[in-house]
């Protein structure tokens, strides 16, 4: 399969990202539920577009007029936020049909339990058929600045040039938020659960795509299609650098990633040969992650300068040597100067 | 040479960390020097013993009596913090003969330097001819929160258990600042520089008698008598938590070391052996150390339970999935629950 244009991916991506109008499912007319806190926030942080409630019989909900099926919405919808029972989502999707463009499903109980399996089969058979991108399940949303797309429970600012896609919506709202005590700004976090349908390969297209992305990171646990994101990952190489930490790097962190996302055990030494044959960079745990990020974003890398060496300026003595010791690990020799 | 009681080695370092009058040698009466930085510190953090300005000539400084050396200060002294020209200190001492417990010399030009190393070796045999304890030179100073003991730049607070040891003055003020930001309280943060008398081995064996310190970090360049410090440490086993930052783990590192402290390259195979044979706890870099402080600071040690299993809890399925990673790579097993 050939890769599409850059412009066609960004326009393709835009309805998710950048979206003119939000379907919520799971918002009640008496209590604050999901979709309630995701109304909520989208007011809060500026949030442009329409925004549909979408209930079986509630006529109005948080003060927007509410419609029982995306199907009712007087126009068709970007973006849906679907925070129903796992069970109800199929019957969203089929009552949406070609009237939505990405649906991001946060409800739980698919690939990532033994009796959801068959469900998360049926989900993506259903999406296919009525022609709706899905993201999730099992999932918390997106961060979008320039879309005003909240993560429940982050804050949001300016954005900045760092696009995360995470398996793990918890990580996600971690790495916002301690990336914000590092002063790291996002262009972007997508948090993509099991990944069903879009997978880590579309949104790395995407990154790689958006001119306004500068550094990647994906935290990921499982591919569905590893040689796909190997090739969207190889085709990444020398344009933007491309962060991965991998979960489950030990035999009991796949345990744990196995009941976490339904991951299968990896091989890491597959995993190796994938960061060295495509220049991806390897981050040990979250911290290494978000270093790199604040790394990559306060430095401009210059690609024409031999790597290799590097001069260290600095006023502390003893910072100087443990930073000739981290240069020294990573093989990058300091000369001394010459006088 | 036995070691001495934990009562003696207590009393002997009560005034380094505590004491009862402070001298101050590098204090003008015009201008900001360290010396007036110093009294203003001690002030601003609320310290209530006497505060002697020592001047050659002038009688009065930031309202504070002045006297020509520690001999014509009208009781004998605790603690001096000398930052006056290389040249000078011994002067300083000769005068304060036995009238002066613990000398802290910030001044730089001995044994860092080649042209100080006689120098250097000059100041140890004043201090042990009029008996005075001489911590440094080429430091910056002690943290001690129960003396209202300040670092210069660093801000001061309630103190808590952790005790630190650093052969670098920049990274003791990097320690308190960062430290302070994870909620990791002090006991004590003592600059060492070259520690040309009172060495690390030292320092060592009063944080271990002391019973508010509960944690002991180190960041040391090189030993003067590793062989002290060895047994020092292997007399800790067990006792208290102790952390060794090592600069110069690599070639260009030591290199660094080298004009840094003086230090000489260290044979790293030796220093895991150390490590091994004492049960002391490895850090790579400076947020390693502060973390290890953290962890230890906010967990109770239970010598009882056998070590190798633990049981994680959590809320994130990513943040247990690295967890378990983590846990893989120290060799501690993540056992699943029974039902």
């Amino acid at each position: 399969m050939s890769r599409a244009s850059d412009d066609l991916i960004l326009s393709r991506f835009e309805p998710l990202f950048a979206p003119r109008s939000v379907a919520v499912a799971g918002a009640s007319a008496s209590l604050a539920k999901p979709g309630n806190r995701f109304i909520e926030a989208l007011r809060k942080h500026g949030f442009k577009g329409e925004i549909y409630p979408i209930h079986p019989h509630a006529p109005e909900i948080d003060g927007l007029t509410a419609y029982p099926t995306v199907a009712d919405v007087p126009e068709p919808v970007d973006y849906a936020f679907v925070a129903v029972g796992a069970q109800a989502v199929v019957k969203f999707l089929r009552a949406a049909r070609n009237r939505l463009k990405f649906a991001q499903v946060m409800s739980s109980g698919f690939g990532e339990t033994t009796h959801g399996i068959e469900l998360e089969a049926e989900l993506v058979r259903t999406a296919r058929e009525v022609g709706i991108r899905v993201v999730g399940p099992n999932c918390i949303g997106l961060y979008s600045p320039r879309g005003k797309l909240p993560l429940l429970g982050g804050a949001m600012d300016a954005g900045g040039g760092i696009g995360v896609v995470s398996q793990s919506g918890g990580l996600s709202l971690d790495i916002l938020g301690r990336g914000r005590v590092l002063g790291v700004k996002f262009r972007a976090i997508a948090s993509i659960g099991n990944c069903a349908d879009v997978g880590p390969n579309e949104f790395l297209d995407y990154m790689l795509a958006d001119p306004e992305t500068k550094v990647i990171g994906f935290y990921l646990e499982k591919l569905r299609d590893g040689r796909m994101f190997f090739e969207a990952l190889r085709n990444s190489q020398g344009r933007k650098p491309v962060i991965i930490l991998k979960g489950g790097q030990t035999q009991q962190g796949q345990r744990a990633a196995a009941s976490h996302t339904g991951a299968l055990a990896n091989d890491n030494r597959l995993w190796a040969a994938v960061i060295r044959q495509t220049g991806a960079i390897p981050a040990l745990d979250l911290n290494d992650l978000i270093h790199h990020f604040a790394a990559f974003q306060a430095s401009s890398l210059v690609p024409e300068v031999g790597a290799g060496r590097a001069i260290l300026f600095g006023n502390g003595g003893g910072t100087g040597v443990i930073a000739s010791d981290q240069f020294g690990r990573c093989g990058i020799d300091i000369a001394p100067l010459n006088n």
